[in-house]
């Protein structure tokens, strides 16, 4: 989507350079920096520190780090050796999206059926570009998926659309147009008024430095609110829909997705609005029938503990508890089935159920 | 309650420089200051920029601006325009706690039924000295009541009884003692052993601040969470009560508290666990049947926009979302009574409904 009037991806191949480029979310909305990387650790480290983040993008880096690992080695023993040594590594950087492994694991196997060092390589390239594509055009599609939702609220109620999204679900979350926010750009670019409800998304602010930033630069109107300010504009009715990403829906329709997701499909069903959940279909993990059985992560507490923000043009860590106080920071939580009106992916829509699934993915009935 | 092993209250005259001291609480938890404030103006601006917060302190804060109205005027006419004036001004620093209006009201009717100079002035004495004892042996009381259910938690359980509170409605909100804190103060003095789940609580991160630095003064175990956290850690078998104060309460129940209360309430019903809201009497609006007639107030989006913390030695505020995205800020929100365990007053536990609060507090049936 567009960055200063630029369209712009939230990672991308060099090909002069040969090393791979991402944004470093961790500098915005303050700072737009781009970091190269050119080893697997790097890509790592990118991952586990979030430099890069949202289920789908670190699926598609990983992807590129399996690449790196390839182009680092000469033989095709030792290209192997390399690719299943990063894909090992790249797999242990964050544990609650399932692209994540899924994308590593392609495309170490494809390396490993490849047979000329040269071939290897080019399969590496060849998979992690596909990724790529994959993710960006599945993104398009749930947001012709979710078009239609807005479109009759906006004819319905004769006025903008108010829509509450939590965490980042857009194209820095994803390659280009994101999940959530897909249906929102695309209605937007098709002139219907809408107008999103920015949870700023604590401890680590997805919403308000990310999602803020992403529909500013794109020029969707927006408000950043507190994450405990939902429940009350779902109950003035100042909310007409709730869109959220997930970084794991369990075969059933559990939706695994940023910390504190859960308490506002609570706020929706009680409030009778609407709760959609945008995912590609390569976030559904086909093993698991009970979203109690998706692994939380746990992250450091620091965390919680240290705001990052802007003071005087700087990049400034607050400390806001107590020095001596301890802090937790559990970084996802599980949204139940239930809760959830319908599902929005690449397929079109549907119910937040094992039959309502399978319905659009039938392939899905062989990978339990 | 204790600070460095000392008893602090967080408000009280001195008597030796006829002046009002308050804990100014925005510098907590990093500087702890003490205030000095010697006219109403003063009170006003310590209540509306929130140097002092909580619906039962700013009642009496606003009793002892009252006083200082009084103290400043020399003939009993004069007394009688600057504390009508004092009032009318005091009664519009925050819109929300019923005590504020209550509390400038009773002050200002026992200064005009004075007659002299002098007894006026003894009479707004009396009533701020008064209504700050009423406080806090109504806080103590409170704790009195909800004791039995941490006890009885305790003795099921079997082990240290874990209770999320939101915001604070500890001792640094009230005079001493608090609301929501004061069963836990007076379990954990008796050797009850008890965790607090500590919400941070957006925008002004009151729980983060104020209740985990109340805590940690005074020994209490506790562990600061994003706002976001609670319905997690209640679906995972964490939490085994919450307890959260109420700045209104309405003659049927429905309680106004710090926004993101009724997120809280919705995941306990949802989870099954039980949901308390402790509350002085002096907060229940015996004039409203409906919780969406409570005003809610709005305040300046900076305090969404901007987090106050500690870098290096120094406060320092930064700027967390992209410089030209609007925010909101809600100050409150309202629980409706269904989500309401049980109401822990100063003369026991009721239903949260008309009748449950008429059995306990009789003298509310003359007061619509």
């Amino acid at each position: 989507m567009l960055v200063g009037g630029r369209h712009y991806r939230s990672i991308w191949w060099d090909e002069d350079r040969h090393l791979l480029r991402v944004i470093d979310q961790r500098y915005l909305p303050h700072e737009f920096r781009i970091e190269d990387l050119t080893a697997p650790a790097s890509v790592f480290d990118a991952i586990r520190e979030m430099h890069v983040r949202g289920a789908p993008l670190i699926g598609v880096a990983a992807a590129y780090g399996i690449l790196l690992a390839a182009r680092g080695a000469r033989s095709a023993d030792a290209i192997d050796n390399a690719v299943v040594q990063a894909a090992e590594m790249l797999v242990g950087a964050r544990p609650t999206a399932v692209n994540l492994a899924w994308a590593v694991e392609k495309t170490r196997n494809s390396v490993l059926a490849a047979t000329s060092a040269g071939s290897k390589k080019a399969a590496a390239r060849a998979e992690a570009d596909r990724l790529a594509e994959e993710e960006t055009e599945r993104c398009r599609l749930i947001g012709l998926s979710g078009l239609p939702l807005i479109e009759r609220l906006s004819s319905t109620l004769d006025r903008r659309v108010n829509i509450l999204t939590h965490c980042n679900a857009g194209w820095l979350a994803c390659v280009d147009y994101g999940t959530a926010t897909s249906p929102i750009y695309l209605a937007h670019d098709r002139g219907i008024p809408v107008h999103v409800w920015v949870d700023e998304t604590r401890p680590r602010n997805q919403g308000a430095r990310l999602t803020a930033w992403e529909l500013g630069q794109h020029g969707v109107p927006h408000t950043v609110i507190v994450d405990n300010a939902g429940g009350h504009l779902m109950q003035r009715g100042h909310v007409d829909m709730v869109i959220v990403g997930s970084d794991r829906t369990t075969r059933t329709g559990d939706v695994a997705n940023k910390i504190g997701t859960y308490l506002k499909a609570l706020a929706a069903r009680d409030t009778g609005v609407p709760f959609y959940v945008a995912l590609p279909s390569s976030s559904i993990d086909w093993s698991l029938d009970n979203g109690a059985d998706i692994p939380i992560e746990e992250r450091d507490a620091d965390e919680v503990r240290y705001v990052r923000g802007s003071s005087g043009g700087e990049t400034v860590d607050v400390l806001v508890p107590p020095t001596h106080s301890d802090a937790a920071n559990f970084a996802f939580d599980v949204t139940p089935a239930g809760l959830v009106t319908a599902l929005i992916t690449e397929r079109g829509l549907c119910d937040a159920s094992e039959e309502g699934i399978l319905s659009l993915f039938p392939e899905g009935r062989g990978n339990e």
